[in-house]
């Protein structure tokens, strides 16, 4: 390993203490004078047509200071791209789901305007509603979308290599089908968000979202105004993963209330309104089928997929493709087909969720591939590495891998775990099991869709401040971007202070998610250290009246080296810049996804230009109660390749909060519908691991070196839940001989696989 | 004038319809979750020594959560100056003027911080005090300070030629005493300030203040902390007038009791509080001795001048530097002697007040120079034409002039104020005053002290983004500043959205005072413009395939000059570079006044290095109604040379604001004390003038085009209320021969004056 000071060290996180001890400043803490309170009236049927809106007797009431409807908004679908928009951010003549917003209100607080809620009136014309994409995508099957077809939003299909050749090849030839449920992203703070409107409309909004950028372009095409009027900012976040990167109709309905009334508006949603609401992740269904030869060499894979949209787009579209390219691009295979369906439901519509389509995508074949193993009598571990993807070489499907430690994942983990010895040496009701993951660590498709900024200058005093459009939602960011400058300006990562998030004094930044800030921002943030780097041994060079070559910066100094005694603090130099040269030192940096090359092509997706992929394995070792079927995960090792750790701390934090909440989706966490209601939008009918739940987790940490990362790092945030499912599911098959190919793994349908068995 | 579209163009102010409409965002209107209330105990005698505080019983009342002694906080002395450090933020063993912080108490609500503030008990041993700095000065008098003898904090003793040759010069002499009272600064908004203190010590801090960036330095020193953790940021301001420059110790305690509490603190100013212990304008004492020529000219002139300071500095001391240059670099004057003291009493603390000593030093001579005129029998204006400063001149102090259009503002005063008419036909009980004044337009004493920054970044959607540390107080730089960045741009000034007083996001600024930001800001904005506009040229010519000198910029595009086809729009250029170029388009300015020269004498002033200056005239008409006393203002006109007016509307609205300021100071605005105690803290009793008694104010702008200023533009702010009192004085004296030496000229005194004549 390089010889770095501060890259690489185990730092805590910056925002820690503040959270814990409570005074970190979120945007629900954040009141202003006159400040009047939304809510949002929502659909209480999964389908209905709108015959009338009667807000007569709610205007009338007292405390009330304004109401949407439909009437009173831009009718402007959306979506995270405009070719997939669908959703109004107030239902015009037709509700799709339980949730769908009807109307808004502001008031002077929160109870009058609930009240108001129940006072508007509206005249109902009940639709047959559908729940299953498979029901719904059959002939005659209620239509939720006047313009779409049977339901089906998107269709992808690929092949690669021929699939017909491919199992011709094949020795063995296995097919099974898979499903995942609904998730929900539970982040302990639910959506919120205050708009202020001048009356030249100028907009200024404190909002949880992952993406403060795209958030203002978004809420200027949604209500067709200007961006440039638009003021994002974020507080601390209280947890996102995923479901804050959308705009979120409540966001735009706050403008508007704050537009209509003068006033400040705060909307908060509820905790119901979090799960009912917002996002969900896609419930899929994949039908696999699988050719390997004797050897283990899997020479056709073949996927048909549906994934549940639910009832509006958000980013169905994308993780569809994500769903492909993920599966696809993990292990060597030649011959691919792919063929998925987007499919629109009356529920709660999926977005984005920590994974992004790769979990569900891992999880059946993972699970598939351990059948395979089992076929073929073959250690699981030694058939991933048998088809394990290696660096720099282009896939079947285009594309392009650089840096790549799957194999060292595979083995690392493997001795970690105590793997043979284990499999050697099994105990009754115990099992282990593995899985292995793709995804990409430096965020999302090329150039114009991929941008994180970064400025960093040195104050007067010498400090520096880093202001940077990307995000800290909790994972880390600040500490970890903070190290890298600091790394390059020598000083401690704690002495750089911080503008983030803003939208004004912010370069643009796409957001923090996709597992994009470490490899993006952090470009950004090397390059704008750098820069800056050499302005300050301008300034020392001039001001020592030295050779730029010959100085050095160290321990905030700039001297000539092998003279330590002509020196220069930064202290000096920042007051003589500022005070003395009227040139102060500030430097930019600004990272833009690769062109878009010609070789990807966008309805299949081969060729897709990830700027670095990671890869991973998790080995999680199980003990099954025979009496009751109730799951206990004793162990469990995460092996990630992350080009390179730049904080070991929060990586770890990164890995085992996505193991945590990968267990969470592989035994327990499940967003119930019956009829198309959520019938568990609480905490207490939501289950999720608590404290108790969660098993002793090894990290380990695959350094690469990625050629392209900063610092050689890649990304790791999503990456850290994708293949944690199907290691517990099949340790639960390695422990009891249970099968699940539907997903969460409950005490119940293990219980019932132990039965059958008898 | 040049052919400008933005420039010289009556835009009204950006915040205008915000601020009437009620939905601009002070200070007072942010609260945050746990937010607690603070509340400052002061001291109720004006000079005593504090034996002991017992807070015993004030901790304990219920909701109380912190309270600081001078035990709990730094006792590091401060001022605008270190050299003239004198204050605590606590009082420690002693206090000097009814109003002196002795605790402060952060509660849960207003009430109960007040409640224990009376439960706070402070043992006294009550000292003698002064109030009058001629007695101040005596043998003997109670001392404030134990290190200043004689109660002098500074004194200031300058000879220019020979005081003595000049007056041997002179046909006539004449010598008298003028006076001034203390006047208060009467912003809207009293002080506020809300603090938030991280476990990491990390502050953030929303203030009302003028200058945020040398606030956050004040803010280190005085509490010994890191500047680097401290972010002042300042929402709309309500007025300031001078008195939100210093560093209040209210803003200090919120910080302590912050960190104390661990909860967001809010310490708002009652009126009262705003009144008795923020500062005051000094009173002065001005004994002159002038020495004329029977044609006019001056030959000789003295001051012997008493400042009263209060109980502590402020800015005192380089408010009697200014009393000093202003005196002294108005008019051609060969010799100049000047003796100033500056003298503690157990008062309300002077400080920065508009026009900062100028309008003390301008009501002593511009009334002597009355008196010179009946005296010689020649017309005021004729007198002042004659002595009249001129451009590029060195004055006998050393000051060099550039432009200067003194003269101009004279003569156009006089022709449209009709004062030749009005002289030659004089009515009864009617009377027309003159006055004028000089002061500086590029703000205070050279590099190091005198600095502004500004960055100018393009948008990705080809809008624009200014960030700068200076701060719109209500004068309108905000309109001004975009005006300027807009016409180089070749875009509308609204369409500029504006980052400013904010210390994180914002080079350092000394702050919105002393008629500096247009010329300042001004100028760091203008090289920004120029720098971001070479920018995009350059990045047009390169996305053209043109010779950047072929192209031009102008409505919003970037074309080849004859060839308006081949264009780009900024929308594209600006998309192209953040989206597809990886560079922002970003430029920054940075202006530093001049390093200061070795001419400059820093014990004397001789030479002070301002960079512009401005002059004007006030010219009063007023009728006095003989049977009261009560004088009315029956027309105002005000002549500025101010290099260049970019927004003549705003240059009025400053206009009419300092001379109804100074219509008040003139006529009745008087804080009052009775044995150091303010009598009258409120706006029942502190007289102001009301809409009322404003009279119409016809201003005339005085182009001259400074060679220094941004599109050649000098400072405005303060110098409008500079020369008005001096200027309704001599109008009453030549409406009804009664002679006011000592401001205000209430209706008391002038039917006193007329009582006395008969």
């Amino acid at each position: 390993m390089a010889n770095f000071s501060i890259v690489g060290k185990r730092i805590p996180h910056r925002d820690a203490v503040e959270k814990v001890k409570g005074s970190a400043i979120f945007t629900s803490d954040i009141k202003l004078s006159g400040m009047l309170h939304g809510k949002i009236l929502r659909s209480p049927v999964p389908h209905a047509k709108i015959r009338n809106i009667d807000i007569s007797k709610a205007v009338k009431l007292k405390g009330v200071k304004a109401i949407l409807t439909s009437k009173d908004v831009p009718l402007i679908k959306y979506s995270i791209s405009p070719t997939w928009a669908d959703k109004l951010i107030l239902a015009d003549t037709k509700v799709r789901y339980i949730g769908d917003e009807i109307a808004a209100v502001a008031a002077v607080d929160e109870e009058i305007a609930e009240e108001a809620l129940e006072l508007i009136e509206v005249d109902w014309e009940e639709l047959p509603a559908v729940f299953d994409p498979l029901e719904a995508v059959q002939p005659g099957a209620p239509r939720l979308h006047d313009e779409v077809e049977n339901n089906i939003s998107k269709t992808m299909s690929m092949e690669c290599g021929s699939i017909e050749e491919g199992f011709a090849e094949a020795d063995v030839i296995l097919e099974d089908t898979f499903q995942t449920q609904a998730q929900s992203h539970c982040s302990l703070e639910t959506h919120c968000c205050i708009a202020t409107c001048s009356p030249t409309d100028d907009v200024k909004m404190w909002v949880s979202t992952q993406a403060p950028h795209p958030l203002r372009q978004r809420l200027a095409a949604t209500l067709n105004i200007d961006a440039a009027k638009i003021h994002v900012s974020a507080p601390f976040i209280g947890g996102a993963f995923g479901n804050k990167i959308d705009l979120e109709p409540a966001q735009a309905l706050c403008v508007l209330l704050a537009k209509k009334t003068g006033k400040p508006v705060k909307i908060e949603h509820s905790r119901k309104e979090q799960f009912i609401a917002t996002r969900m992740r896609h419930p899929t269904r994949c039908k696999l089928k699988f050719g390997v030869k004797r050897d283990g060499t899997i020479v056709a894979k073949q996927a048909e997929v549906v994934l549940d949209n639910g009832a509006y787009n958000s980013h169905g579209p994308a993780v569809l493709a994500y769903h492909n390219v993920m599966f696809s691009t993990l292990y060597r295979v030649k011959n691919i087909k792919y063929d998925g369906r987007l499919v629109y439901t009356n529920k709660n519509w999926g977005g984005a969720c920590r994974g992004y389509g790769d979990p569900q995508a891992s999880f059946a074949q993972e699970v598939m591939l351990d059948m395979i193993a089992e076929e073929l009598k073959m250690d699981p571990i030694d058939l991933r590495l048998k088809n394990a993807n290696i660096p720099n070489e282009v896939t079947a499907n285009a594309v392009q891998i650089t840096s790549c430690g799957l194999k060292e994942c595979l083995t690392q983990a493997r001795d970690k775990s105590e793997w043979t010895t284990k499999k050697a040496h099994k105990q009754k009701y115990r099992g282990i099991g593995v899985a292995a993951m793709i995804y990409t660590g430096g965020g999302s498709i090329g150039s114009g869709f991929n941008y994180s900024g970064a400025t960093l200058q040195m104050n007067a005093d010498g400090t520096f401040h880093l202001l940077m459009g990307a995000l800290d939602i909790g994972q880390g960011s600040n500490t970890v971007l903070t190290q890298m400058a600091a790394e390059i300006m020598g000083v401690d990562p704690e002495s750089i202070s911080l503008t983030t998030a803003d939208t004004d004094t912010t370069f643009p930044c796409m957001g923090t998610f996709g597992s994009r800030v470490t490899f993006c921002a952090g470009s950004a943030v090397t390059e704008a250290a750098h820069g800056l780097k050499k302005q300050i041994l301008e300034t020392g060079a001039e001001m020592l009246e030295a050779n730029i070559d010959d100085l050095e910066m160290k321990e905030k100094k700039v001297f000539v080296k092998g003279s330590p005694d002509r020196s220069l603090s930064y202290a000096e130099i920042g007051a003589a810049s500022f005070y003395k040269k009227k040139k102060p030192l500030v430097a930019h940096g600004y990272y833009n996804g690769p062109e878009v090359p010609p070789e990807f092509n966008p309805v299949t997706y081969e060729g897709y230009p990830s700027p670095a992929l990671v890869f991973g394995t998790h080995l999680a070792e199980v003990e099954v109660d025979p009496a009751t079927g109730k799951v206990e995960v004793l162990n469990f090792v995460a092996a990630h390749d992350l080009g390179r750790a730049i904080n070991p701390l929060l990586v770890e934090g990164q890995i085992e909060g996505g193991a945590v909440q990968g267990i969470g989706w592989a035994l327990m966490e499940n967003l119930q519908f019956e009829n198309g209601e959520v019938v568990n939008p609480n905490f207490h009918d939501y289950k999720m691991l608590t404290i108790k739940d969660v098993p002793k987790i090894s990290s380990l940490l695959v350094e690469t070196v990625d050629p392209n990362g900063p610092f050689g790092a890649k990304g790791i945030g999503e990456c850290a839940m994708v293949p944690t499912a199907p290691a517990i599911v099949n340790a639960i098959y390695d422990a009891v001989g249970v099968r699940i190919k539907d997903l969460p793994a409950t005490t119940e349908k293990v219980f019932q696989g132990l039965k059958t068995q008898g």
